[in-house]
């Protein structure tokens, strides 16, 4: 189980239980289906293969099938949909196609974190009841977007399900989400982090604003908002609403040129629920310092502002700049900023992996994580 | 696209549309998603892999990874979980285990038509809200019934989503969905239909009842009842609601006996949404002719007898009984069913596949399906 569950540190501020999210409740639930999920890998062995026990509790799940890796995965984009379908009765234009991107985003940006070349999506589109097909335009725009994500990763759109699901999902409303499969060939691009060790680099990929993980807290900023969604955040007049639905950036295409410049990947970090808590993802006990944190794009610090968040609450749920995390060997760490560029996306080398207890600083921040802030596993 | 979208006879019995499903609206997008999935295979060419072009329009996704195919697949439940919903309310008991394995098997059942084994399953469960997980019976209900199907079917459960998706899916409501992962090896074991010929026998596997297919519709019918899904269907006192929960067979561990036992399958159809009419799935010209129809399970022909259906809309809608089909060279078809019985699944030599113009022929009902009754490309 790959959902994020923690929680950020206690606070007086708009906290996610507030807005509607009770992992406490959910949790019981995880662990009981990690566990079960996890006595099942035995069923691979008479087939003549054997799971990656390193990829449980890491971002996509791993088999070991002979010639390569099989990585699999599936994700949901969540409420950002909310968002859209508000934005549309606000401006009358459907902004499905980027949320198309943003589905597949969650998908693929986990899949590669251990080391995978994503080939094959399958669409998840669960609607409630058959009307919501009716409206041609926002059908549209999610096929072309979805498209258009899946030509900019690489990989072929398979299929999917269509169903209308009248009493399950919500009337008018749609359920997106993504299945992913891939693979890791050759095999050394394997980065479930037996490599990651001090010394290593921490290099940080932009983010495009709040991407799809944080959604219910800003939904329910823009509710206390008296313009709502329709609120100007920039001098250029950027609302909200728009700023909030900018798609997340596919990743897969800097970590292939990565691998094709062989550039050499111990470890990665799809930086989603939790924020920066992500970096403290890998078991081992190890120190992460950044030195260097990206510009935060102005929808996050926003909202930052508007939830009354501390420095360390709002770098604990969103990515504040930073959508991806790269661990490489210090020697390489320019040269993997030089292609991450080269791809088209803004990179960092932002730290380094040191020797020490498990714990995430923040210098220029003056802020800390320790090993009791993320409880994924 | 693999949803089912087309529809039985015209009828003025209850009917698809009057129980909420309307498939000309869904279907427009549909076909362009199909359109710009298709657009899609090229990008599996720069890296090295091609797409088998005869997997489009069938139950799975095929890719030709080298030294085996990869097939893929995301299916989802349906509206099942609102029976259960309403079983546990009038009886106290959760049937979570049996839809856990009815999603289990909408997805395993689909992914093994193309000759696939399959490895991983991914869990989607979207809540409508963290209370969803409040009840611990069903939530242990739902995890353990997940895990005896994965075991059932020798698959690695790998992890997956568990959102809590408050305003998207409906309050109190679960929406079910697996993800399935699997390789063809060797490739020979391919049934996407090239071998099938005039002359192949056609081989069906007992159903257990409605299985995850047709429920909108009972649905309709138990809200008609006085006693709804109370209501008895049989001389022993089983109801309606207990018989619609029968979970649906899990089908694979026959293929891989049948694999096994060098019983060659030509081609597979997933006896699902349409019912019989899939058997008219591959796009060869060729007739089928039904000697033998299989017995009706009670809760189909009580059903059938409810909604007013003749044989044709009835065998056109639900499996009545044939939950798989396959499709093996006739001197295998005996060999064939002794395997499947081995394994564990009744089974019956039904027909032949002939040399003649597209269609469907039920000999011992004097029913007949033509080419047009099925459009699913």
């Amino acid at each position: 189980m790959n959902h994020d569950s923690a929680q950020p540190g206690a606070s007086d501020a708009l906290t996610y239980r507030a807005a509607g999210v009770d992992y406490d409740l959910i949790d019981p639930l995880k662990l009981s289906a990690q566990r079960a999920a996890a006595a099942t890998a035995v069923n691979l062995a008479p087939h003549g293969f054997a799971e990656v026990a390193a990829s449980r509790g890491e971002s996509a799940y791993v088999v070991d099938v002979g010639p390569f890796y099989l990585a699999s995965i599936v994700e949901c984009l969540g409420s950002k949909a909310l968002v859209a379908d508000e934005m549309a009765r606000l401006t009358g234009t459907s902004a499905y196609a980027a949320i198309a991107q943003d589905t597949i985003a969650m998908a693929v940006n986990d899949l590669i974190t251990v080391g995978a070349t994503p080939l094959v999506v399958q669409a998840y589109w669960a609607a409630g009841g058959s009307d919501w097909f009716k409206d041609a335009d926002r059908a549209a725009a999610l096929v072309a977007g979805w498209k258009r994500a899946c030509d900019a990763c690489g990989v072929a759109w398979g299929g999917g399900e269509t169903p209308a699901l009248a009493g399950i999902v919500a009337d008018g409303r749609i359920d997106l989400a993504a299945s992913c499969t891939g693979i890791v060939s050759p095999k050394s691009r394997l980065s479930t982090g037996d490599r990651l060790a001090p010394g290593d680099a921490i290099v940080l990929l932009a983010a495009s604003g709040i991407h799809a993980n944080g959604l219910s807290l800003a939904r329910k900023i823009a509710e206390r908002l008296p313009d709502g969604y329709a609120t100007p955040i920039d001098d250029a007049g950027t609302t909200l609403g728009a700023a909030l639905l900018a798609p997340t950036p596919l990743y897969s295409p800097v970590t292939e040129a990565l691998h094709r410049a062989a550039v050499d990947l111990h470890y990665c970090a799809n930086i989603t629920g939790h924020g920066w808590r992500k970096l403290l993802r890998h078991p081992s006990a190890l120190t992460y310092r950044i030195t260097h944190v990206p510009p935060v794009p102005p929808v996050l610090r926003y909202i930052q502002q508007a939830a009354g968040q501390s420095d360390r609450e709002a770098y604990g749920t969103f990515n504040m700049g930073a959508g991806f995390a790269l661990f490489v060997a210090g020697d390489q760490a320019e040269r993997c900023v030089d292609v991450a560029r080269a791809a088209g996306t803004e990179a960092w080398v932002a730290g380094r992996v040191e020797a020490g207890p498990k714990q995430l600083i923040v210098e220029p921040l003056g802020i800390e994580f320790g090993a009791d802030d993320l409880q994924l596993r």
